[in-house]
């Protein structure tokens, strides 16, 4: 599909956002709510959240507006009527946002951010806020576990063939970055978001020559500074063999063979044959890099088997989290006008009132637990997570380098306690909530009982 | 981010597919290669393939050119020279297309489709090509296993908000309507693909009003003629109550209320509770619509335990097709200027040459065996899938009405056997290959090993 054909993203959006809007609009209803985001249960496997995606939906929040040919669509729905429309024309984002900041781990239940304004605005852009923060801080959860598991390695974002569309791919390579991976395979991903790239050949390459060796020295010639050497095209110790021959020439011409790829086979055994290869050929500075199906349980495995591996390329299974695909992410309505509000739908009662997150540490600067509050409580010795991003539709601050929140995250998982790094997770960090909250739960509940249910049991 | 600041989708492309052009470049490399498609294994519960995602890929390559912006990011990272740069240019996709058309059942191991250009060209599309057919063919297979589930009622695509990304939110709601959705709640895919658009209210909405049933009687005062009411925000039993009061009010005014959503709890029990309540009260006509993480596997067991639901928004769980959310798909070369080319890395064996699928048929009509032989064969009574569908750069045909591709889609899936539609996968549909592919196989394999292996093993 063509981009420009796509129109305004504000129409990215659910059919039911508009039709409420649009009774909104008949009933006159503009004040304002308050909407907060949570996940509700962990994935698979999944103990804590990295927060991600923030940047890019402020963008989407400071640039809202109805686009001409977006109105017009509507208008060939016959869904609603023409004042309602002429209103779009000139509805901008004029609310307020406190969010979690990007790098930061956050625990199910905890409000990521919230968004407070008019209920119309606060509605319409539901859909959007869900997309944007669901997918990254999904990714970034990812990435985090690969970095755990592949210690001081290096991981890049070779993902972006199998990822969901080629949004998702620049959403991927942005969200692995933040949680710790050294680049991605994806170029545009590289001039969006200034990531660093890395990428060589495929075996496709190789086979346009009629022999494997040719094709490595054509390589070499091409990219004499940056060799890295595809080496399982028909046979990996045969291929490392032949670019032991390939370095032993380049080194003649001053030149460094850097690394080669293994895509296949036993990781394992072939690692720690290759490795041989080059050691005792007098190359022990030639790196491995490895790709093919690797996530972070492949890479902790073969890892403990004593693979020889020096770097991962991480597709697939990062680009789509493979065994956790999507978060059972919610948001809901917690204040209209004034009031607070809940729903008591079966399994999915929501907390009433606009919240604050606070986290308290141990001597040690661990973390050891997390207190959901109002929004106008406070927390001795505890630090508030949620801080305000965006007054009445303006940012404020401009979009914080990629670098600085992967820092923010690196140094808040030193503070993770081990125990909820495990990759099978340990689902059980302490998320409490203050009793003022707990007590404004139990109010609202009644009241919705007595006004809702005493007439219609 | 923006759309408009996201430049060429070109260089939304692995960066190995640039490092690799550009040393064609400089071997002045330019000879035709051939590439394949194809899906190397089941994921789980599959037993076959609904093919998507083709229409947009041949607008991707019929529009493809490195825009100015992209070409001078690409000189900025000092990758490459200033003379392929300038080549690049002028680079458009001037080669042939044969594949598998939309809406048609493949299985694993067959070529969807077959790219034929100049190899630079052939290359440089990969990641956009994997990227397009993957999505839309893993959703459109998802999609008909709800099918196959629902029987004769309602499919809705409810996923946008939790795809990956709002492109993935297009593809899903484009490929579910291949697969036998009949719309999606997704505006801007009923802009864009001209899909039947669906949604009513959400709980929030529910809650702007001091009471439930204001809620209920505004919402059918705006939407008279399309009323659907959500009556699981506080109670569902209440809900529907308070839904008949509404809907003798609505009869007065000679109106209808159309459906009642449920959205939580259990569904078999409270859908035939909800049933006998609109029945008593004289209100037969009123649909119950269900929403709240359906997939097949849920809309089977519910209905099996015979809940009272006419329609179903499907959402999550199909748009990240959550129990396989990727299909292992390779884009393999088969042939480099004339010759045929495999590679034999251990556990990805390609298969060497252009190729053709061909479906055998029984005295019924049903599917009975596929084979896979060389291009330029013919196998008697037996149907090649694999149609010319660009030349030399250009479509053949424009686009094919999705509505069409949906018809082409049922009438293949009624001929497809029924053990193969189990939705715990029954993968042994016969897919063999003919004597002269096998042939070739042996022959490329051996002279391979020879040339390769011998003096390096």
């Amino acid at each position: 599909m063509h981009r420009d054909q796509q129109g305004g993203r504000e129409i990215m959006t659910d059919l039911y956002e508009l039709t409420m809007a649009a009774s909104y609009f008949e009933q006159e209803k503009f004040a304002p709510a308050t909407f907060s985001l949570f996940v509700r249960e962990y994935p698979p496997n999944r103990s804590y959240l990295v927060c991600a995606g923030l940047d890019p939906l402020l963008n989407y929040l400071e640039s809202f507006r109805f686009r001409p040919d977006d109105l017009e669509f509507l208008q060939k729905t016959s869904l609603f009527p023409d004042k309602f429309l002429t209103y779009l024309e000139k509805l901008r984002f004029t609310g307020d946002v406190r969010a979690i900041p990007e790098g930061r781990i956050a625990f199910c239940d905890e409000p990521l951010l919230e968004i407070t304004a008019p209920v119309m605005q606060a509605q319409l852009v539901e859909t959007f806020v869900i997309n944007a923060i669901n997918l990254s801080t999904l990714i970034s959860t990812k990435a985090s576990r690969c970095l755990y598991a592949a210690g001081d390695r290096r991981l890049v974002d070779f993902s972006l063939r199998r990822t969901h569309g080629m949004d998702a791919g620049l959403m991927v390579a942005r969200a692995s970055y933040i949680g710790g991976f050294i680049g991605t395979s994806n170029v545009q991903a590289g001039k969006f978001y200034g990531l660093p790239i890395y990428g060589t050949m495929a075996h496709s390459y190789v086979e346009t020559f009629d022999q494997e060796i040719d094709s490595f020295r054509a390589f070499a010639k091409s990219f004499p500074d940056n060799t890295v050497l595809l080496i399982d095209t028909y046979d990996t110790l045969a291929g490392a063999r032949k670019a032991v021959t390939v370095a032993q020439e380049m080194r003649k011409e001053g030149k460094t063979l850097r690394a080669v790829r293994l895509d296949s086979g036993d990781m394992v055994q072939l690692s720690k044959q290759v490795r041989e290869i080059f050691d005792q050929s007098g190359f022990p500075e030639v790196r491995i890099f490895a790709s093919g199906g690797f996530d972070e349980f492949k890479i902790q495995k073969i890892l403990a088997a004593g693979a020889q591996i020096d770097a991962f390329g991480v597709g697939t299974r990062l680009g789509v989290s493979a065994d956790a695909p999507y978060l059972n992410m919610a948001y809901k309505m917690v204040e209209y006008n004034g009031r607070p509000v809940l729903k008591l739908s079966s399994g999915k009662v929501s907390l009433a009132g606009p919240k604050q997150v606070f986290r308290q540490r141990d001597d040690q600067g661990l973390f050891k637990r997390d207190l959901i509050g109002l929004g106008d409580e406070s927390v001795t010795d505890a630090e508030p997570l949620l801080m305000p991003v965006m007054k009445e539709g303006k940012r404020l601050l401009g979009s914080e380098p990629l670098a600085e929140i992967q820092l923010r995250f690196r140094k808040e998982f030193v503070q993770l306690p081990e125990i909820y790094k495990d990759l099978q997770g340990n689902p059980n960090y302490p998320v409490d909530t203050t009793s003022r909250l707990r007590a404004l739960q139990d109010l609202v509940s009644k009241e919705i009982r007595q006004k809702e249910l005493t007439e219609f049991e």
